[in-house]
């Protein structure tokens, strides 16, 4: 008899945009006049810079031609992107990461879906509370978690992320072995300071822990002093993994394009402390498990590292970080009490008197016809936030805010 | 202390390719006169048809438009191709499969490597030998088998194809969980007929067990009465999954576009004896770790089923269908002794008398300066055989005969 792997079994029922969606549909049917307006789900809406479309296109094109027809890409990623990344995103900023410490992917979400993999199944997890599912869920498909209780999983550690800590979580008390960080923050839009992120990497360090650092809304830090890179902190080769993403930045949600860096003195060992270079396991795993990104999409990726490309890169992330910025100054004169939205596309509001996140999720919906996350669905320290979403057109924007001001 | 998934030391090193790119690269370093012709690795050269091309540029250029713009794919494929998927592939033919039980993914590669997931690590898999190592080494990663000894990991059910059984497995005499087929197969281009397949429809369904078809090739079948998906086989809606790929049939090694089914009936079981549907285990796999497939990518899958599509498709396979008539001919005349290449892109032939796999490989390189892959890497049973691939240009097979012949 086949047996099923029983862990997938402890997952919650992916609730929260499934619920929303339901949610969402049940008011459109009974409201069909209602235009509503979505800053719940983190999709990028503008249209991907020309210089990278026509990169993509042109690299197709080499596709049809028996000349120029390209087969397999690497698994760890071609060469040309793979040494444009180290030079644009390291090197010149002084971050010593080397084209082969990079390995090209379809996806953040994969790769922080799949490093798990490569590290023992009793290993001790810890995740902030609030947290992007992805992180949990895959670690309790891989069995590395009991039940769950209220909310949250036995046997992970959780870290709380709370206005008394400005959403930037804690060191744990306890040994943990695996730690997953996300600046700037989604949910919350936080982002961790040089300082912070440094206490981090000792922690590790003096723990021989692992950090699996989500970098992924990297591009909209313009604030002096912040990290950009994990590895802008000393030591933090030899205890992080990193993960960042062309989504947000040159619009790939739809379009498929992401690395991980994986430094070669990354160390993990045996029960009987051998050590292990986590560099070899990782591709090992994409060499076994993945087949490399679709050759056109590589050479777009390529392209966002063009003069032109780059600046395209930057206007779009400007556009974003304005909404957010009249997002954040409305609201505020609304009355609202706001996090985030500064050096991230996320704001994270706390929800007014007498309203819980799904409270006030209705209530957005009901009299403003806005959409929105509510902050529990993102973990049990999230009840009584909500998240918006700056990805969208101007004009909704605008519109959303004055909806949301009538409220008052 | 961060600990390693330690059943990754137990894979024995990817020596196979890495160990042909070895001999061949030290090959031309001291022969740098000869024209090396590889027919090891098994990857088209044929540029993309034009069609197809044209979709995936029209779709790049919908992204490049806030109005056309698209965002995140559905993890599970996008409507469009999921529903050409269900009619030209199934529906036309008579197979009852949905749309909505087709997930379109980036590659069967990465399908089949990660369909493990989703049963229990105690699963008792069986496998042919020879066999595509992603069956073997993905199980092995999960710790579904013990140490390697003389090429075979402890645990496994190995199910020989040779001659003496036509290259297609007998049913095993024990129970199995998870049985992992390939037809038309990699490496030895056997293709099972009706009868074989519904014995192993039939054992799986005795046995409560699940079989995984992959049927990446099913293209090259041309023959009558051989069947082009498992699902042509009554029953077998309840007992298995199958893989298919764009790869060898549209030309998309580089392009990257595959898709696996998992009919709606198809069941799992607790320890305890409840049924799980493995659609939904296998939707929440996808859902957490994965992200969608290219928007451009979708579209040019897609227009392989127009009428154009469909005959440059057709043309494309027609093309190495007759690359690989043209060597089983010539090296027939030869004196080989061959198998596959008939319904099929690969050629597995036998060794001659005096060589083993890798005395042959050497053999071939060192006189005909052709690149094949010795048999033996893909399993114990493959030792005195050799698999050469039919992907190439016209030209270059000719020569290759023209070589080869000459050796004798």
């Amino acid at each position: 008899m086949a047996h099923v792997n029983e862990h997938y079994l402890k997952l919650q029922a992916g609730y929260l945009f499934p619920e929303i969606g339901r949610r969402v549909s049940a008011f459109a049917d009974a409201n069909s006049d209602a235009k509503i307006i979505r800053m719940g789900i983190g999709d990028v809406v503008k249209g991907i810079p020309r210089p990278i479309i026509d990169a993509m296109k042109n690299a197709a094109e080499e596709l049809a031609h028996d000349e120029s027809f390209r087969g397999y890409p690497s698994e760890q990623g071609l060469d040309f992107l793979r040494e444009a990344i180290a030079k644009n995103e390291y090197q010149d900023a002084g971050v010593d990461i080397g084209a082969d410490e990079i390995f090209v992917s379809d996806g953040s979400k994969c790769d922080s879906g799949n490093i798990q993999e490569i590290f023992a199944t009793d290993s001790t997890i810890a995740l902030t509370d609030p947290v992007y599912p992805v992180y949990c869920d895959s670690n309790v498909m891989a069995g590395r978690t009991g039940a769950c209780r209220d909310g949250r999983y036995d046997g992970v550690v959780y870290l709380p992320c709370t206005e008394d800590n400005n959403f930037v979580p804690a060191l744990p008390e306890q040994h943990v072995d695996l730690i997953y960080l996300c600046s700037p923050n989604n949910p919350t839009g936080a982002v961790m300071s040089r300082d912070a992120l440094a206490e981090w990497v000792e922690y590790a360090r003096s723990e021989n822990a692992i950090i699996l650092f989500d970098a992924a809304y990297e591009g909209y830090i313009t604030g002096d002093g912040l990290p950009h890179s994990i590895y802008e902190i000393d030591g933090a080769r030899e205890v992080a993994i990193e993960f960042r993403s062309y989504s947000k930045s040159a619009g790939f949600t739809g379009t498929r394009c992401a690395f991980t860096v994986v430094p070669r003195e990354l160390t993990g060992y045996t029960v009987s402390g051998d050590p292990v270079a986590l560099h070899g396991l990782w591709n090992r795993r994409q060499s076994t498990k993945f087949n490399g990104v679709s050759y056109p999409v590589q050479r777009a990726a390529e392209a966002s590292y063009t003069p032109e490309g780059k600046a395209a890169v930057h206007s779009l992330i400007a556009f974003y970080l304005e909404n957010a910025a009249i997002m954040h100054d409305r609201l505020a004169a609304c009355g609202y009490t706001i996090f985030g939205g500064v050096n991230a596309p996320y704001l994270w509001l706390r929800t007014p008197a007498g309203y819980d996140s799904w409270g006030f999720f209705d209530h957005l919906l009901k009299n403003a016809h806005v959409v929105g996350t509510p902050g529990s669905g993102f973990g049990a320290a999230g009840e009584g936030f909500f998240r918006l979403s700056a990805f969208n057109q101007r004009d909704a924007v605008e519109e959303a805010m004055d909806r949301i001001s009538r409220l008052k």
